[in-house]
């Protein structure tokens, strides 16, 4: 199956002028569509007597499908490219985010209430009892994104400033999504424990701290150690936040399918940290049992050595209570659904016919997802990736940007494993009658962060609910 | 000299109700000033038949004024104070800088723009070159403010977080004054190379560093081991930003009196960092001779166990040159300036009257001067203090937010003491005619951050120029 879509993420303009009769433009479009563009909007730079200049914007499968196009182009009669770029690089141009005032100053009154000789009463307020802090600075509503690099996007260990325009991107959503301020935090080491110990150092400018792109399994002391650490609640979000929305995702599946989650069995494609994160979510939500599987196939405590790996013997101890053995695909046969986040093309359509009737399928690798949705229709009840092309999208600013509103309008000094799968519920019940084709909100829905927020606030403050923290003890 | 004067620094809001008629609103006005108020804006909160209520904003001496004033304002006859807040913890409520985007999220086109899948590839492109950082991420135009807390205004070493509301402030005046995006990085740790460490480790995110209220010693060892280890402008505003000013006073309270400043002896108060800056920028200028005067008097090589002290030591070796003894009023006599980073009402009228005829004063303990203004006028050419409230305000937001404007337009890896005198002779130049009581641009001229950024952007380009790093290293 050829999945080569054009996307925005290679997106290009081309600056055309071209003779404004003889039907020119639709050979131009013609000759983009050829070369597998596929046209964003047209708009025009200049229109003269006999000629037209316009801007493409053009979403491409590869940005080296740029140059063949132009040479394309050119080859019409009368047309020429004048000016050609890259519309990803600009839109990344000078950073994504700014970081501004609240309010402006005008004058000397201004300046002596926010800055000195009136900041003065602030600070030794503040200084009196640091909890003031959360009122009368950022720290209220502020979240450090903090990456060391190690695990950017699926690019692997690029460095911690390379990494730096995937935690601006994630500002912008905090605020775009949840009005939650956020600043990236690059830490340029790979050492878990000096990167805990900066993080809890600089810990009180910030109201919160979202982990990002730290790989497996560092990810997991860093995460762990650092919440023992700060009175500030630590999220990494690539474990959890994917573990909340892949759960909101079963819940809504569930509806669906009619299967009862006690009765059924998950298959797990993967063993890194969002996997191990996963499948305590939807076991957590009383799913019956779930076989997590690396690259050799089923986790069990029959395979040899399983001790020296802590987080899968403690995936062994925890899960495959039937103990099954064998590959991805073996103890795929009979399992109600199939939970994906590993590699592409691992599976098709008949692998995914020898599950139990009316499987849920997440195949979640991105961008190409473990089998694709196409090769699941007629059997799956319900097909869900990471792709927002597909129907059910699982996409994490479903999560994190309500999450952290509620955590920080709370005051809550932790995430716990109980606002998880409250803000799970909120996500799934935001959609009003689910279907095959409709189990998440739209990640542009505004419902959504309010309603996670919400829930998240709510179990924070509330007494009554245990407060499980959210960071894996492999060893309990 | 009573000097309390009301300042926006104790600024209050009073609700207050009371009779349309019989003249109370002057008897309100009268009470307030009586209780050494001073009345900024009124607000018309509502307007009835019988009454109206007013908001009153009130600069106060001191916050403890304020319950003495509501109680004789109650005792006017008809008179209700309904409400009343501290406005200056009002400004700062929440915090006072905001993280935003760029450019809005609208549709899935933009998110792939800004986020995934687009931004892979240009972290891809930041890990390939490192320097198209400062093309595609905020370095190109975002400072680290950092502070460990450890001499936070005048405060002292009230702790990280406690100094949070001035570094916000101060990214407030970076982004109103320059357009500077600026984030407050608080470190919790009181250990010089840890600080070092934990700023290197953090620099990739940020195309700049300006340090802050960091205490004497060792804020001159973290400034310069951490510029030894990041490719990036560091720079103490404390001592550098302060001495850029005090160094443009200088140049146009030269042209005010008339003294050639090779023939001139300043007399310095202060041994601090910012003090030790001071001296050097002001003898880079071409002074004759500094002695610079600690509690215990002139500070030469004369003084037992003056090599214990580095600093103190340096400036023994490298001022001074008539190695005179004595108090500080006994130095002063004769001087053809005087210079004080010090401590309030250190001297009077009358030891100014002890220097050579016309001299330069600059008073600039805060918030009250070694010497009142008022005590020099007659005899001083030019008198200049931190005040706003007196003329030839020394101010450092003349100098740091253009600074680092030029500094990163230009790429720069360092600040040098050739672009600290260009931009003090910038700041200088600002002014079109000095006078006595105008030396100083007003800290509201948009002119200035614009000539300070091309004046160091200049320097910073300029092949010809020697790049002498501004850090002290006293062992030279």
């Amino acid at each position: 199956m050829n999945k080569r879509t054009p996307t925005p993420g290679n997106s290009i303009s081309l600056v055309i002028k071209y003779p404004q009769n003889g039907g020119v433009l639709s050979e131009i479009i013609g000759t983009i569509e050829k070369n597998n563009g596929s046209l964003g909007p047209i708009y025009i730079v200049e229109s003269e007597r006999v000629t037209v200049t316009r801007e493409f914007a053009i979403n491409l499968v590869s940005p080296e499908d740029a140059e063949p196009m132009c040479e394309a182009l050119k080859k019409i009669e009368g047309v020429e490219v004048l000016e050609g770029w890259d519309r990803v690089f600009e839109a990344h141009a000078g950073g994504k985010i700014d970081v501004v005032a609240k309010a402006p100053l005008e004058d000397f009154d201004d300046l002596s209430m926010a800055y000195t000789p009136g900041v003065a009463r602030v600070c030794k307020a503040v200084e009196a009892d640091p909890k003031k802090a959360f009122e009368f600075t950022i720290r209220q509503n502020t979240v450090a994104v903090i990456t060391d690099g190690t695990a950017v996007l699926g690019l692997g260990d690029i460095g911690a400033t390379a990494g730096l325009p995937v935690m601006e991107g994630k500002a912008v959503l905090f605020k775009e999504f949840a009005g939650v301020n956020a600043f990236p935090i690059c830490v340029n080491t790979k050492d878990p424990d000096e990167l805990v110990k900066i993080c809890a150092s600089i810990a009180g400018t910030f109201g919160g701290i979202n982990l990002e792109d730290i790989s497996s399994p560092r990810c997991f002391q860093v995460e762990r150690e650092l919440q023992k650490l700060v009175d500030i609640p630590v999220f990494h979000d690539d474990q959890h936040g994917t573990a909340t929305v892949a759960s909101a995702a079963f819940l809504n599946a569930l509806k669906v399918s009619g299967k009862k989650p006690e009765n059924m069995r998950l298959v797990v494609s993967g063993a890194g940290a969002s996997a191990m994160a996963c499948t305590r979510a939807i076991s957590d939500l009383g799913i019956g049992d779930v076989v997590l599987c690396d690259r050799k196939g089923a986790i069990s405590l029959s395979r040899p050595g399983i001790e020296e790996n802590e987080p899968k013997y403690w995936a062994a101890r925890n899960f495959n209570k039937e103990n099954l053995t064998g590959s991805l695909k073996d103890v795929l046969k009979g399992a109600d659904m199939f939970l994906g986040l590993s590699a592409p093309n691992m599976l098709t359509g008949e692998d995914i016919r020898t599950m139990n009737e009316k499987p849920i399928v997440f195949a979640m690798a991105n961008p190409t997802p473990e089998v694709w949705p196409e090769e699941c229709y007629g059997y799956a009840s319900v097909v869900a990736t990471g792709r927002s092309d597909y129907p059910n999208q699982i996409n994490n600013v479903l999560c994190f940007p309500g999450l952290f509103k509620g955590l920080l309008e709370a005051g809550a000094k932790q995430v716990t494993r109980e606002m998880q799968a409250a803000a799970a519920r909120a996500i799934a019940d935001c959609v009003d009658e689910p279907t095959a084709e409709n189990i998440m909100p739209s990640a542009f829905d505004p419902r959504v962060a309010e309603a996670v927020s919400e829930a998240v606030k709510k179990c924070a403050l509330d007494e009554n609910v245990s407060k499980t923290p959210i960071f894996f003890e492999f060893g309990k």
